[in-house]
């Protein structure tokens, strides 16, 4: 990738691309702080984005969904505490006002803005609070939009215990992403977003490819504990601001980037110590590496081990025989190591015990497995399993 | 079920239907206490077993389903606190030896015995000590085996915290059950075991399809952190001592007796302090109702709100909405209740909120979910989350 420049700029420092301007503001979501953000770009642009699976998937999403389909959007907005989920007729009615609103302060249409909401499901938003601070908004007019991207992020955020940027450079072209992870405040659930901007010139098509290849192999690689947000949106705005880039180019910065983003997405996992990294090689295709991957990186007795310290290969064997439907895997072709050092078949060797403790010590733990079918490759990113995994989501009451 | 008798009879008065006979020893499995047990029948039996698909299933399992194929078992030995997996060509041998050695002991032929391993993964049997053990109890005979139900399911148990025994009568005949559940003293794995002896007279293909019937609704809608073993094992032995039976009654008995020791397990689950039930109703069929179910007892976040005595019923809805490719959930027609009070769509009226923390608060919570597209039910059983599992799995330094 010798033709991009990661430039990982200090967040205080850290800009918009040419053209995209932002606001943060307090809307009485949560406590103190602001909860609510916009990002726009000042002229037209194109858009890609995707959304969760989830069959309960909230206003945000639906509306958004269909805001995407037209590859134009040109602003996006989040709400953060309140995922206005299961909110039903009005929850439905305070998405499109919240959207109608901030399309007026933008002067921009409608069907241009995507909304993303985060936190508490099952509660109505505090349309009043917003209300006000939207129009008071739209009366300040462009000063208000004077925020960076490190104050989107850390406006976005919910339980995550630091704000999540990141930033690439292709040809004339920035991109920068910002992203929240999982995290609880109140009784709600893990929710991704991440927002990406540039001011490349592409197609809507490429962006949509590029960002669909990214995703594949970042945000889709990462999980925390299995559940699957109602709320979960990656989108990319691109406004052409700095002309045309190499196509292939921006494909691997974009990449680069959201593998950047769902690393700290991964190490910022409630209750997490440790970022967890498994790779599966040689399987007979990639959905096979990948899905053995998932079954470790998601094995809560993997995850606890990792959060001990503790080589255990055993659960590592274990969590891949769990894959049953994968007949063709055989113990017999199987390697797993810890780092560089190979625990199974193989033993390790006593002398590499001090070893096997550092690795399993350190920040960031590397589970490698072969299956010995064939070429493909998948890694996937998670974490470690605690106890304030636990005392975040359960130390609620009601 | 009124022509089922359920007879809870105390642990310690529990006895073995009539013909079978029972024996338990200190091998040096573990540091003290019995680790070996030994379970007969004193006269030919009919047998049926289901073992794990673990694609990493152990000698144990592999040897043991090729003997319960001839289905004649008539000797369960279970060996606890090791079990004997990814222990390459010496641990298919040593499994072997064993089987060799308690066919010996009992005069019977070697593919009548079933053997059952549990407890650390790729660590060799300390041969030596079982050897001596196996030898000195041939020389005992008959005396040695003295053991009743309660004595072997202690045996057993790896971190159990209870043994778990389950009695029903049916008819002249009587099924007794004796189980082990999810629980390491060592960096190893969760692992069921469950055996069941009746003295009742049944063919082989009707005590097989007897088995399957229950297990699909009992052991098999168990999880208690959707770790899969690579051992687990359920077999049945009849020996007919106590003649026929009527053939629905035994299924419906084996099955009630299956419940009971499934709700045993769930509710001894690694750091568990609740018994936690899903119930899914008016789906589809019943395989969208186990699965739907299933990702909901298995929500990491589910089971720390049910630990947190929370009614969180956010949390559920997005467990539902887990289920991607079940296109047919809605969320406009799902209903949610804890206990008996509805929390979803219809908000829980705020003089219920006493009642609905004091449900989450009980030992055994019942969460049920009603779909609106059909006719099928389906009951899963798991446990909640509590720092006591994450101090079971992570607190060990190899």
């Amino acid at each position: 990738m010798t033709h991009i420049h990661a430039t990982h700029e200090e967040g205080a420092a850290l800009t918009w691309p040419t053209g995209f301007r932002a606001y943060t503001g307090h809307g009485g979501l949560r406590d103190r702080g602001d909860d609510i953000s916009i990002v726009a770009s000042d002229r037209p642009a194109v858009s890609a984005a995707m959304f969760t699976r989830s069959r309960f998937a909230g206003p945000a999403v639906l509306l958004s969904r269909a805001h995407a389909a037209g590859q134009h959007l040109r602003a996006l907005c989040t709400l953060a505490k309140n995922a206005n989920v299961a909110t039903g007729r009005q929850g439905e009615e305070n998405a499109a006002e919240v959207v109608h609103r901030v399309a007026g302060i933008l002067d921009i249409p409608e069907n241009e803005v995507l909304i993303g909401s985060t936190g508490v499901i099952g509660r109505p938003l505090p349309m009043d609070t917003i209300r006000t601070h939207l129009d008071e908004t739209a009366q300040r007019g462009p000063a208000a939009f004077e925020a960076g991207p490190l104050e989107v992020a850390r406006a976005m955020m919910t339980t995550d215990t630091r704000p999540k940027t990141a930033v690439r450079t292709v040809g004339p072209a920035r991109i920068v992403g910002v992203a929240k992870g999982v995290g609880m405040l109140e009784p709600d659930m893990a929710t991704m977003l991440a927002y990406l901007f540039t001011d490349a010139a592409l197609s809507p098509a490429d962006l949509d490819t590029a960002l669909r290849g990214a995703v594949e192999k970042t945000f889709n690689c990462l999980s925390v504990d299995t559940d699957t947000s109602t709320s979960d949106t990656v989108a990319v705005i691109a406004n052409g601001a700095a002309g045309p880039v190499d196509f292939a180019a921006f494909s691997l910065a974009l990449a680069d980037l959201c593998l950047d983003l769902t690393t700290q997405l991964a190490g910022d996992g409630e209750g997490a110590t440790k970022l967890l990294r498994v790779t599966v090689g040689r399987a007979g295709d990639y959905e096979q590496a990948k899905r053995v991957a998932k079954t470790v990186v998601n094995s809560p007795l993997v995850k606890t081990a990792v959060h001990g310290a503790d080589p255990n290969w055993g659960r590592v064997v274990m969590a891949i025989g769990k894959n049953t439907d994968d007949t063709d895997i055989d113990p017999n072709k199987v390697t797993v190591r810890f780092g560089a050092i190979e625990v199974y078949p193989r033993e390790p060797e006593p002398d590499t015990l001090d070893q096997l403790v550092d690795i399993m010590g350190r920040d960031e733990v590397d589970i490698t497995i072969t299956l010995g079918l064939g070429d493909a490759t998948a890694t996937v990113y998670g974490c470690d399993l605690s106890e304030g995994y636990i005392r975040v989501n359960a130390d609620y009451t009601s």
